[in-house]
């Protein structure tokens, strides 16, 4: 079952920060302990199928360059497998503890959804077999429900009910597949819920479509046991005009709305993120602000970009504020770092993708340690706490309780003339340059 | 009481579209009757007190371009009454039927809290007996909780109790006054509530911060029995790197989250939205899927730029798709379209604050007249109903009312291969440029 | 040879402005004299093959939706006419005056140089035969040097010098095919002549490299006797991160510094003009100012979005300020407005493309139309001379004519104190908004 | 002469990586050798006059917050005085060799020219003074043509020619007293030098004009043997929507044409960059392309903000591959690292100054000393030779040379099947990271 697909072919070893390899970790060292926890079982790290094995390099401009030897052929089953001969080579030699996929990057569509049913199942029998003598474990599945021209006008909040019926269809499918895997999770990245032009759209009525298909879905899981949460991923456009999970704060209001708060968590991503015009670590903090955070997709955009370029992340200093909000919140449960990543289109030596991997998680496992040292001596945790010590004072926690009235504070305003205090906000950069 | 201000003071009329005056009105013809009503009360325009009367010219990188009168002297409250007389010359020149303020546009700000609150009650006396005479209403007060450096960060999501506090004492006297003067609504935009740095800002408490200051607001206004409501005005940056109030989605969820719904409603505005990265247009409608629409700022971007231009509207395309969404809903109840635009800093002479809003207002009312006339002949909403007409069968209205379980639809998907249709997009533009 | 492709068949008809047909124009009126030259002779309207008939209705989360006939098959070159035969059909129900296209577009490559310059030919004289009985020209020719795999890091601009030989020949072949067809102009557009990442690319080099390419192209055309210039066009970004040909300022510096102003041209886009950060008008300005426009590709991007969404053209005051500009200096020579412009992947219908055209084109026309009444009645040239009138002063014309030191001037200067005057922005934006 | 108005007096000192104080250097060691040159002539740090003490910290949406002594007050003069003794006691204790300012950021405007000239004369006399003893020089003088609303239309692109002359007087004085205090280069930023609307613009006349004044400006230069070159500092927009100094490509081009590359270079800057859509990288390799290298503005803006923040540089990568490029080069001959960089108007503390160019010298000098050692090792350098290794073939270089012609080439072209490389930039992106 050798693919002979890499060049490198041992499982990529820890070496320290002194090696000069691009086939060695400098800093990910699976076994070391990260308060309390070992590095592996923090970071979580998972190889997505889509990017690594099923893109062939194409963009909006030009066509495939990888030419991946099991994208040409006539007998797709067979080309399946042969994808996940090598997707599970590179899963051993990266020595990553978990992997993703959509319904169709593992199995070809068929004819019609029970045909293409038919050919998931199959393809879960396979992998359900690789993985018992493998390492690797699944963290999460999905339904592509956006590349099939049925879908060009949105999944659940298509105007023609017919092709929520075949939503619906499909993601029983994958959600099926998921659970028969041991998933972690279940995502629903909603490639085309959005629309291409107001002017034919029922905004509102979309939105209660989606409601309702995740609101079926959620009965759904409890109903098979399924008992990870169901993950929803926000992207404000792209390949929509807008996308109604547009980011964080969005999907959230959405959720109160349909009362799927108990159910459904965010999976966040540093692209999605800067074309909503946030931050990584801000969504990370929304979405930790409301309860919701459930999983991340690591990558990084390009921030003179306007669109999904889904690089590496290499971003050291990106990465640690964000573990640093995460460890202080216990770090993952159920969610992981889910390498919805892709090489270059000219990156076409198969061990780009090897290193590409490595390189990146290199950069989060030293984003991983800045941020448990930041935390260890509080040097972000103890000016933070300082500069709002002021409310855990008694008539101030009156307020925020809800014991005060708006007359009875103005009142009191009456007498003050507060003085403005120094931000510091230079400082603070300056703190964290130590540690990265 | 004449100014002596203005070059041009004749109330300005309507003289049609073949009118090549630029101190006349072309389209806005107050009388006239849309859909029922008077264009007058349709459109409700409000002239806003600090672009045209407190901003005097300057930007980051240059100071005053206007030299006005009533900002050089030493007797604040006497200045204060000199700059009033210009204003309601102008609305009476204008023949606009509200206006709008900050505390600090019309009054000056004491050396205390109870100092500036007397300003303002002087000031409010002033209007108060000035109103008498005039025709012209108070849409919305508001207070400004952003220009002092005691609110550098932030008011009510200030790290300093203090400083929330005095926020509530001045938005304590300013829904006051703006209750004495009859104002229609109360607006609160969140100027400073943001952060500059997540690296001094704890996310999860200011928001709690700014649920509670609501709260006591919406208790306090049932309280004096002030009837209209509480707006809230998205802007996602600027001052601030990022404002809580991001957008309507998210100040929505925000509603949802501190269980402010009943009380408290949107003021959207051009400028804000596509900062956000949204269309005018799709900010409405978020507003009215989830029944929160209460007034509009109309102005507009420089959509090549990244700041908040607060431009004269002018586009009557834009304008007209809005009207054509508030128009399927009746319009505005106790909302309007509130200028809160600002003449270029190079536009110095008086008169050019008259031309301005002439140029937008006839700008809004083609709009108006355009979306009218859309809506008359079914333009847009019949081509819309019979994309959707397919959910109004019964099988498909059962799945929107919850009564058919996610098995029961993927099992009937399996019957299903649904053929997309033309989203027609080139053809509705097209029917749009019809009427504009 | 009717392709039976279209439901609509007849040639589109001018109906006037009260006609409500999709496939009816509304102000496109050929024969009507626009300043001394016919409608149809100022416009020069051209269909392009590429996103007509070539594109499938991908993009990159979805695959193919339009499923035309030409599309799938084995016999490359019969398909090729069958398109051919679709694409001069609806040249004619167009009754547009020209076509433009790519080698790529138009025949299938073939499996060496020698082999896809075969097919060009074939093409070429089956066009030659069409054109013969049918009215449409070309506007102009060009290359794809992007699309092929062997163009992933560019052509002129390449790391290898064998792909800049290719390239070389491939540009030989489309000229010399532009030529045979009495092409108007030939154009560069450069595709990936750019980098994706700095940390590869020597900048320096690439532009020699570039530089060369266009001076041996420059000299061939005299050589063959092509009378036609070489057009560049500019765009920042997509595909690559960054392309050499940001903008027009940018390409204006390059000709310059590689001495090929006097054969190269500029032909510019409205949606990459945006994506550059400037309004279309600007790029045209540019152009002008430095005596280097071209033609023009008329689409439109969408302005919060940061990709190239080459939408058709609709918003007719910004066409009437390209076309106000364009008129001043006598409009078009042998250029024209190439429509780079494709329906959306939604717009599935055979009679969406007729659509699409007719309802950009006209809006065209309306702009056409309001800049010949802006110019006759000089409302904007007139406040234009009259604001820059000082430099007509024979003191102030013997500084711009270098007669006057620096030291003489800030000897006069001692002497002013110059007031400014009002830039009246909003004055000029009413005066717009009566002509369109 | 003492200001007492910081808390930290000393003046900086190295400790070494392992210091936490705030206050000191850990990185920046002036002494240390840098291929052959102490740190402290390769990095040139300045400290600019008009952030760190003319600025009261003031945003569009809010005044002062920094109440600094020296800012209020009626005797004009002393107040300036009492401004220089803070600024030579900041760049003591800092311990920077060089500082910059503009005209009116040292003495205060007059009431006419003539006044305003002579409070520069007096402020230059006192600077002489001061700098006689201590070791701080002058990187660069400019002027301020953007804040007085003479200049609200711009200065040398005014359509008024009595601010042409105007400017021409201030700026004569500006570079007269730089070139008194020994300045090392002239900078000119054209903060108003283009326009807010294309509706009242002559560009072209424009254009003309900045390049007479210029070209007057560099006739001076000589003139009065001031040796430096003058420095154009590229910025697209704010505070007018379009500058004309867009970017490094759109100055050289500017510069091409009226002849000025000679004697004018460019002054780079990392916030104006990524306002134009590049990367600092980017802009300092064109200047480099261009042999039109100056300076750089050391600072950094926002990535996901649409506006000029002017943040103090912290990211060691971004700036180590500028030194990189310049390393090449040689790095800076009279140009160096001026902080055009602002502390935030929330860092109210006066040691909030010290604290802020500390921490971004320490940045800048790790990216000089990764620099360093990636060009040691040939990280970057080696693999970029490779890839463009077959240029070096005297067949590639003939075409180079211009000895070969487009047939020529094309005929090669005909036996080439060039096969694609990898790019390499997951594997590039990993090598920078050992190094940062």
């Amino acid at each position: 079952m050798a693919s002979n697909f890499f060049d490198h072919t041992a499982t990529i070893a820890y070496e320290g920060p002194d090696s000069t390899s691009p086939l060695a970790y400098r800093f990910y060292d699976k076994d070391r302990m990260v308060m309390g926890k070992r590095m592996e079982d923090h970071m979580r790290f998972a190889v997505c199928y889509w990017h690594s094995f099923t893109w062939p390099g194409g963009d909006p401009f030009g066509g495939e360059t990888f030419n991946r030897p099991w994208m040409h052929g006539d007998d797709a089953l067979s080309l399946a497998k042969q994808k996940a001969d090598v997707a599970f080579e590179m899963f051993r030699i990266l020595d990553v503890p978990f992997f993703s996929f959509h319904d169709v990057d593992v199995a070809p569509e068929g004819a019609s959804l029970s045909e293409s049913n038919d050919n998931l199942k199959a393809i879960t029998d396979i992998f359900a077999q690789k993985m018992e003598s493998a390492k690797v474990r699944l963290l999460w599945g999905t339904a592509n429900l956006f590349s099939n021209r049925r879908y060009m006008a949105g999944a659940a909040t298509n105007p023609d009910p017919d092709v929520f019926a075949y939503a619906v269809g499909q993601v029983k499918a994958a959600i099926d597949a998921t659970h028969r895997l041991g998933g972690a999770n279940y995502v629903c990245w909603g490639g085309r819920e959005g629309y291409e032009t107001l002017l034919n759209t029922d905004m509102a009525k979309e939105l209660d479509q989606l409601g309702r298909f995740l609101s079926m879905l959620v009965d759904y899981k409890h109903k098979i046991g399924f008992s990870g949460p169901i993950l929803i991923e926000p992207k404000p456009k792209e390949p929509t005009k807008h996308q109604y999970d547009f980011d964080a704060s969005t999907v959230i209001g959405f959720l109160r709305k349909y009362d799927l708060v108990n159910d459904v968590k965010l999976n966040l991503e540093q692209n999605h993120a800067i074309l909503a015009g946030h931050s990584f670590d801000h969504e990370v903090k929304v979405a930790y602000a409301n309860d919701l955070f459930g999983s991340l997709d690591i990558n990084r955009g390009d921030d003179l970009l306007g669109w999904d370029t889904d690089q590496f992340a290499m971003d050291v200093k990106e990465i640690a504020l964000v573990f640093h909000e995460m460890l202080k919140h216990g770090g993952f449960s159920t969610g992981g770092l889910n390498f919805d990543a892709k090489i270059r289109r000219q990156s076409i030596d198969p061990d780009d993708l090897l290193i590409a991997h490595v390189a990146s998680m290199d950069a989060c496992a030293r984003g991983l340690l800045a941020a448990e040292k930041m935390l260890a001596e509080e040097a972000l945790t103890k000016p933070l706490a300082e500069r709002y010590a002021g409310w855990d004072k008694p008539e101030n926690q009156a307020i925020l309780k809800g014991e005060t009235s708006f007359e009875q504070v103005a009142e009191r305003a009456l007498g003050l003339n507060p003085q403005p205090r120094s931000g510091r906000q230079e400082y603070l950069e300056g703190v964290v340059n130590r540690y990265v």
